[in-house]
């Protein structure tokens, strides 16, 4: 039998796991209610309590739901960072900088990380991860994508017999919010907004959510333990949800399709040569026109999905809340919960936490954004003049697309000529709108959505 | 620090997890199959490769695809369960006197298990589980509930910070297909039941696929998991498929509703007295109505899905193919690189097979079927004489149940009287249909199916 031999296991003595929580906004406030609602069944899976012991804000004295224990509360990380019982840091403060900073320190210091921070992971998480394998210490971030969605266990655990084939999720809440009430009551982009920052799904400053950087940091890492490579926000082409107007919608709906805000990565061929297909990594963020009867189509609100095609499992697609101050704390006390099991039984980096040994990631090449093929949807508003939609079929035509489906909409000038593409190279529907927008009689910049099967 | 003293971790050295397979029928056959074609990708998150050292199968000299490696076959058990270098026993045999055997011996002897087997768990889980943490071993089966959607690793792993309010499920793809291809087609039960056949959907004796025994075992496994309760398959009232009629698919539908087939498991409090509130566990696997703008109505053919409701995430759905050879391979695999993991690092046991720790594990009084509460939709076969109606109106109002909708199908006689009533209590609903079929003019016993929201 291999390494059978017993770890390190606590007896029967209910030890504790000790953990120190840096940040109490929304989130940590949320994870302080759950551990103290649910404290009896986690210590009857767990086998031991979990133990806040110090809590790090910003401003030790402003008012606090009553479930924060003022007495543990401190503005002093070091004292923290330098407490020797202090087994797990939960960092839930947010921001790139500051927190980059107390989660190094932290792991330096051979204390396991749990954090709910994308924008971190996206950013640093290579270098964050390299440093917590070289301390043999976990790292885990369970709730740093679509919220309660256990999305990042399931591409490392429940997957990890599988080849991940595609990727297509609806990883941000308040802009998949936006369009799926622009869809259910044809309000304009920016109303849709305002209802989305009146019913708390938007932040006052919302630019991150609908310019699709949010997204772009989430898919960064779902790219990175999906296809066990290193991919960086930067390497993902990314557009926002900002300039969908109400006609895109309606338009959509007559060709029989719903707008959604996706984040896409698959595993393309890039056939350079006939002789030589080596594997690419196809990866966006945009609004894109997905099938009426599609299970996308079907997620409503601020709900988020992710759509997973495995080579062995065919599709598979997991659903709920996104976002939120107690499916996120679920997600995070469900990694301290794991990593507290590794604690009691000394099996820490367990499971590498980008799924893939670190020495085994790859760098797949990503491919091309003007190489991606898929069907369009192209809107330009025109003056209605004889000669004109000639001018646009031909220009579509000279450069390779073809129409599928087209038609003209609105009395008024300028009107709208509106055209759902066959399957085109984007560079094609690039430079064809380049040349449209140049046209006489074209009055505004073409509209053009990406069609996703 | 907890327990962070290294465990037995085995270097860079990539040692081999040595299996034995005890069965090769297609499932069997899937797993070759994956452990060929995936061995690099889980060799690169595992950090060792899987070895399959020998296959037990009834007849070694029948034919088997190519990827069955012909000289690891053998009839002999014993030699497998005595080979002192295997540690982990992948049972898929299927069937429960015999599996039961050999498992119990596996675990006897020390080794690990991974099984695919709902019916052997739901019948004997509790003393195989009791087995396997008495001798500190792994018992995984991932790949018997649901095929390759991971609802067991997210019932065990990835909430457990939360609990679980209720749980709703198809999980039975034959009869999915079966009343997906009657709402579709208009297609009569008999039908579909041979186009399942035909499709290889269903089984030549379908018997415990459409009478909901199977549902029944995955319910009673899924509920243990989820309340942390022990569930025998005898505590589920069952009723299968087979009453349903293309009439009833079609008038469901006029009332906005959907029949599939579901298991439910939901936590009620059990009002006994005002005073005392305790908690109960109802349990069901019957075709219930569900609203056709519900996730579970848009879960077509074969495919199954979870809906879950936790108590800090609300609701979660995974949805994907519940059965297949491919599928349920990669669910059995993902379970051997979890036990694999916990071989190298000497971290078996780290999680408990069902959840919660076997000394943790309660025993929830579970509600009488009688006292379960929700609307129904009824139809009953009359000849259209006067007064047929008032008689059907009186005996329901007489036993406390009132109709929300209701209408007369058909112009020959018999003709259909179907009604939607308002929320009721079942055992009112039973004793009201009991008198209903006992009226003149009624000529056969009245269908009634549960409404589920």
């Amino acid at each position: 039998m291999v390494g059978c031999a017993g770890a390190a296991r606590v007896g029967d003595v209910a030890q504790s796991i000790r953990i120190g929580l840096i940040g109490c906004g929304v989130v940590g406030t949320g994870i302080l209610r759950l551990l103290r609602d649910h404290a009896g069944s986690i210590e009857s899976r767990l086998g031991a309590p979990l133990d806040i012991r110090r809590i790090v804000v910003r401003d030790a004295s402003s008012a606090r739901d009553e479930v924060v224990p003022r007495n543990l509360l401190s503005t002093d990380a070091q004292a923290l960072l330098d407490d020797s019982e202090i087994d797990i840091v939960v960092e839930v403060m947010g921001g790139v900088s500051r927190a980059g900073e107390l989660v190094r320190a932290a792991l330096e210091r051979g204390k396991h990380v749990v954090t709910a921070n994308k924008a971190l992971l996206a950013e640093q998480g290579d270098e964050l991860v390299t440093l917590a394998e070289a301390r043999s210490v976990d790292l885990y971030f369970e709730a740093a994508v679509a919220g309660g969605i256990p999305i990042i266990r399931v591409l490392r655990e429940a997957l990890a017999s599988d080849q991940v084939v595609a990727l297509r999720g609806i990883v941000n809440g308040t802009s998949n919010y936006i369009l799926s009430r622009m869809q259910s009551e044809g309000s304009s982009f920016e109303d849709a907004l305002r209802e989305a920052q009146a019913a708390g799904y938007a932040e006052a400053d919302p630019t991150l959510d609908v310019n699709g950087g949010d997204a772009c940091h989430k898919l960064a890492i779902l790219a990175t333990l999906a296809f066990g490579a290193r991919v960086q926000p930067t390497d993902v082409p990314t557009e926002g949800i900002e300039s969908i107007t109400a006609g895109d919608i309606e338009f959509a709906k007559r060709f029989g399709f719903v707008i959604k805000p996706l984040a896409v990565a698959r595993q393309v061929l890039g056939a350079s040569s006939p002789e030589q297909h080596s594997t690419k990594l196809d990866l966006r963020v945009h609004p894109a026109l997905v099938p009426q009867d599609s299970v996308l189509a079907s997620i409503p609100g601020a709900i988020n999905a992710v759509h997973i095609e495995g080579a062995m499992l065919g599709p598979c697609v997991l659903s709920g809340p996104g976002a939120g101050a107690l499916p996120t704390a679920m997600s995070v006390v469900s990694d301290i919960v794991d990593v507290g099991r590794n604690l009691l039984i000394g099996a820490h980096g367990r499971v590498p936490s980008r799924a893939f040994r670190g020495d085994r990631l790859k760098t797949i090449p990503i491919q091309d954004a003007g190489d991606h093929r898929s069907r369009f949807y192209l809107r330009t508003m025109v003056r209605d003049e004889p000669g004109v939609l000639a001018a646009i079929a031909n220009v579509l035509g000279k450069n390779h697309v073809s129409i599928e489906q087209m038609f003209q909409d609105g009395s008024d000038t300028p009107v709208a000529v509106v055209m759902l593409t066959h399957e085109a190279r984007e560079r094609d529907v690039t430079a064809a709108l380049k040349q449209i927008d140049a046209l006489a009689n074209v009055v505004s910049a073409a509209q053009a959505i990406r069609v996703e099967h």
